[in-house]
C-alpha cells in the first residue's frame, strides 16, 4: 500500500538496518572498542571552533526574526554575496550573489537541479565506482541512470567509454572529485578532455549537456594538491557543495548550488532551482546555519588529522598485499576485495569485526570501500585483523 | 530546456516576483512605512527566549560531533522520544519515539509521505480553501489533487461534497486546521462526521484511505479553544507538524510527522519514510535545532500579540462593511472581496498601498487573504485605506 517505487527501496533498507543491528550485536560480544566500524562517512574530526563562535555571536548578535525567518527561497543575499566574493578570490571566478543557491546539503542541491533539468526518461551519466545515491536521485524525477564502467587502473574515469555513452538523450552527466569512493581527485588533463568532448557532442546532438559537479569533498585533500574548478572549463557547469565535510557539520544539511552566467539557460535554470526549493519542500536552506558559515567561510576541519589516518591505513594495508590507488582526497580506500565477491569478502572482514561496504554499492564489484573518518587508534586496534585477513587469502 | 514540468512554474513565479518587485516600487516611491504588506505568512512575533538559550546550551554542552552529525535519517532517538512524551501529556495519545519522524518543516514531510504513500494518478482530496502548495506536492509524485469546493458560510469542510469526491483512486485526504487561508478551526463534529465518512469509504471500496493533517498552525488558536488531535479519531491518519509558527522558526526547517501505530501499514509506511527522507535530499532534518526544539516543548510564541492584531483587523473591517469569518487561529483573515474578480480587488487594494493575495490562489476566487502576522502599528497605518476602498465600493 506504500508507493511502487518506495516497495524495493524498503526491502533494500531492511537489509542495510540488518547490518547496523550486526555491528550492534557484535558490539555487545565483544565490546565497543573492538569492533572496528569502516562503513560510515560520518566526519570524525570536530568542526573548527569558529563554527560555534559564529553561531553564538548570530544569536547574539542579530536580530532573531531575521534569523529564523523565512527569507528568498535561493537564501540570504548577503551570505550568497559572500560565498560568491570568497569563490571569486580562490578560484579567480566571476560569481555574484545571482549565481549563488544555498540548498539542504549537496544532497537537497543536486535534487534541486535533477527536479529542474530532466524529462522523464532522460538520461543523466555517471562514471563508476560512484555515490549509490545519484541513483535514486535521477530515479526521483523518471530519468535514467547511465553508468561508464571503473578504469581500475587509476579510477580516474574512461573517457573513451565516457563518449560511447552519450546519446542524443543526454542531458547531464554527474561527477565528483574528490571521489566517493575511491579518494581519486579527477586531474586537469581529465577535465579538459571531458570538457572537449562534451562540447563536441553538444554540437554533435545540437542540444544541452549540463556537467554536475557534486564537490562535498573539495576542502579534502592532501599533499597540496589543487582541484580544478570546473566552471572554468565548461560553459554549462554547476556546482553542487556542501559544508558536510569541510566544516564537519553533515547534520546541519548546509550546502548550495553555483548556477555560472555562462549556462546556456542561465535565467531559466535559476527560476527553475528557486521553485524546485520551494515545491520539493526544503522551502530554504537552514537560516542561522546560513548566517554562521558565512561568518567562516576561511575556516576548514583539520586534514591533518585525516591525513595521518590515511597514511596509516594505507601504508598498513599495502604491506598486507592488500591493492589500493592511494586516495588523493576525501576519506575513503576503495580496496580491491580478496576474491571476486566484494560482498562474501565483506563478510569475512566481519568475523575480524571490521565492517567495511562492498563496492557493488557504488556500481564497482571486486572491491570494498574503507571510510578513514574515524579514530586513529581505532585504525591501530583494526589493523591485526586486516594482516590475518589478508594471510587467509594467502598474502 | 529546462523539465517541462517546471516551465510552467518559471513562468508564474516571475508573476510572484513582479508582485514583490511592485511592493519594492511602491516602498520607494511612498517610503516603507507607507507601504502594508500584508501578503506573507512570515512570523512577526519573537521567537520564545528559551529557544536562543536552548540553542546556546546544546553548543556550550553537547558533543559537537553529534550536535552536527549525521543520525538516523529519522532524527535524533532523545529529541523523538521527548516529543512523543510531549504529545502523550498533551492529547492523552500513546506514541513512542518509533512514531515520530524529524522533518524539513512540514513542507518537508508532506513531501516524505507523499512520495511514500501516491502512485502516478493516485488522487489526493483537500478542501478549499488550501494551502496552494498541495498542489505542486501531490503533482511531485504524479498525483492529482481533487478539491472538494468551500462552504462559504463557515468555511467548515462540505462533508457531503466530500462524500461524492471519494473515488476507487482516493489515496489520501489532507486537511489543514486551523486553516490558512481562513483561520478557521474545523470542530470536532466535523472531524467525527469526516472519520466516518472516510471509514466508510474504505469498507466501500475495499481499500486504505490516510487522512494527513497538516498542523502548523495547531498552537495558534485564540479563545482557549481546542484543537482535536486527529489520530484518536481515525485510525489511517497521520500529522504533519512544524515549528515553524508556534516558536516562530519558519527559515530553520524543522517539524515532524507522527505516524501513529494504529495505521494499518505503519511498518512498511516509516520505513518508506525514512527513505523518502533520504533519497529527496533532506537526509535527516537540520541537527542543531533538533536538539534545541526538544528542550523547548513547552514554549510557544505570545500569541496575545497575533489575537491583538486579529481583534484591531476583523473589528475594524467588519465596521467599514467587510465580510470575513472570524479566524479562530492562525494569522490570517479570508475576507470577502467587494468585486466578483478578487485579483482586481486585491490591485484596487494596491493603489492604497495594501498589498494582499487573491482567493484564486487558495482555490477559493471572490475572496482575499489578509496576513496579520505583522507589527500592530502597520496595521493601524493601513486602516484608513482599507475603509477608503471599502467606500470606493458604495460600503
Amino acid at each position: 500500500m506504500i508507493s511502487d517505487k518506495m516497495k524495493a527501496f524498503v526491502n533494500s533498507s531492511s537489509a542495510i538496518r540488518a547490518m547496523f543491528e550486526e555491528g550492534k550485536r557484535l558490539a555487545e560480544i565483544y565490546g565497543a572498542e573492538n569492533v572496528y566500524d569502516f562503513s560510515l562517512g560520518n566526519p570524525s574530526v570536530e568542526p573548527p571552533s569558529e563554527i560555534k563562535e559564529a553561531l553564538i555571536e548570530v544569536l547574539n548578535e542579530e536580530n532573531p526574526n531575521m534569523v529564523h525567518g523565512y527569507m528568498n527561497n535561493s537564501g540570504y543575499e548577503d551570505v550568497r554575496e559572500k560565498i560568491a566574493l570568497s569563490l571569486n578570490k580562490r578560484f579567480d571566478t566571476n560569481f555574484g550573489l545571482e549565481n549563488i543557491i544555498m540548498t539542504v546539503g549537496a544532497a537537497g542541491g543536486l535534487n534541486v537541479i535533477l527536479k529542474s533539468l530532466l524529462n522523464p526518461g532522460d538520461e543523466v551519466i555517471t562514471f563508476a565506482p560512484f555515490f549509490g545515491e545519484y541513483r535514486n536521485y535521477v530515479s526521483n524525477y523518471d530519468g535514467h541512470l547511465v553508468i561508464v564502467p571503473p578504469n581500475c587502473e587509476t579510477f580516474q574515469p574512461d573517457l573513451e567509454e565516457f563518449e560511447k555513452s552519450i546519446t542524443a538523450k543526454t542531458k547531464a552527466v554527474i561527477i565528483n572529485s574528490p571521489n566517493n569512493p575511491t579518494g581519486v581527485v579527477y586531474s586537469e588533463d581529465t577535465i579538459c578532455k571531458l570538457a572537449k568532448i562534451l562540447n563536441r557532442k553538444q554540437q554533435e546532438y545540437n542540444k544541452s549537456i549540463y556537467l554536475i559537479s557534486d564537490e562535498p569533498y573539495r576542502e579534502l585533500v592532501y599533499d597540496d594538491l589543487e582541484v580544478p574548478y570546473l566552471t572554468k572549463y565548461y560553459d554549462n557547469t554547476i556546482v553542487g557543495y556542501s559544508y558536510s565535510k569541510s566544516l564537519s557539520l553533515p547534520g546541519e544539511r548546509i550546502g548550495y548550488l553555483v548556477i555560472p552566467g555562462e549556462v546556456d539557460i542561465y535565467e531559466d535554470l535559476v527560476a527553475a532551482a528557486n521553485v524546485a526549493t520551494r515545491i520539493l519542500g526544503f522551502v530554504n536552506a537552514p537560516s542561522l546555519i546560513q548566517r554562521a558559515v558565512a561568518k567562516c567561510l576561511e575556516a576548514k576541519v583539520d586534514v591533518e588529522i585525516y591525513n595521518r589516518n590515511r597514511e596509516l591505513l594505507y601504508n598498513n594495508l599495502v604491506s598486507y598485499g592488500y591493492e589500493c590507488v592511494k586516495p588523493q582526497g576525501a576519506f575513503y580506500l576503495f580496496v580491491k576485495a580478496l576474491e571476486q565477491d566484494d560482498k562474501k569478502f565483506a563478510q569475512e572482514a566481519k568475523k575480524h569485526n571490521i565492517l567495511i561496504v562492498p563496492g557493488s554499492a557504488f556500481g564497482c564489484p571486486g572491491y570494498v570501500r574503507i571510510a578513514y573518518c574515524v579514530d586513529y587508534e581505532m585504525i591501530k586496534r583494526a589493523l591485526p585483523g586486516f594482516e590475518k585477513l589478508a594471510k587467509e587469502y594467502g598474502r
